[in-house]
């Protein structure tokens, strides 16, 4: 398993991204709207990994839940893995409860999927499916 | 600038380990203690990057802080840069807050330095000087 992003949550990316990209000293990818998550996105790459900034295009995103109740910041981690299903039915299979119980469309075109929060001491964990 | 690690704040090191060990398939190095932060920390490498578990190990830890008012999740991203104390300067010069004015001892016998969260839009941001 290795490092594949850091979501953050943002109200705005065009307001936030300035200081990430001159701080990272990077672009941002062209942000690209996941219509089922109702968020906007864009990368910045980092070395081998990202950080994926979220802003969320209407009040019915999670992110928006999240920014009303927390604010700006960390939302999520990813993994990359060779398979998205597999990882998610491991997880359930121990016990743990998932967001996703098989993997769906993400941004970049790749498949993704969600464990429960609960199943990482807190931290929301996403798995990002490889090329 | 690469990534270096995201740090999580946790309430037991011990009691969290297991699940992350697991799901990365990767044993933990083994707790050390920052006397100055007043924290137990230990590190899962994840390819070139870590996931840091932050323990209090006293109440007047900021990780005490965190715990009670945001719960066990993620607490920080971290960067490698070339010299913390430059880095921590150039953001300084741009009008933005910092924790650390200048790089300290850290974790793993590294020079760290922390911004302010309000620098990077609510992301608390550390940077760790390479060796």
């Amino acid at each position: 398993m290795e490092f594949d992003h850091v979501g953050i949550a943002v109200r705005s990316i065009v307001a936030s991204l300035p200081k990430w990209e001159l701080a990272l000293g990077v672009r941002a990818s062209a942000p690209e709207e996941v219509a089922a998550q109702h968020v906007r996105v864009a990368f910045l790459e980092v070395g081998p990994t990202h950080l994926e900034l979220l802003e969320p295009t209407d009040p019915s995103s999670t992110i928006s839940r999240f920014l009303e109740t927390r604010g700006e910041g960390m939302h999520h981690i990813a993994f990359g893995v060779p398979s998205v299903s597999q990882q998610l039915a491991e997880i359930a299979q121990r016990g743990d409860r998932l967001i996703d119980r098989v993997g769906r469309p993400g941004a970049r075109g790749r498949t993704v999927g969600f464990a429960h929060p609960s199943a990482f001491g807190g931290v929301l964990v996403e798995f990002v499916e490889r090329r």
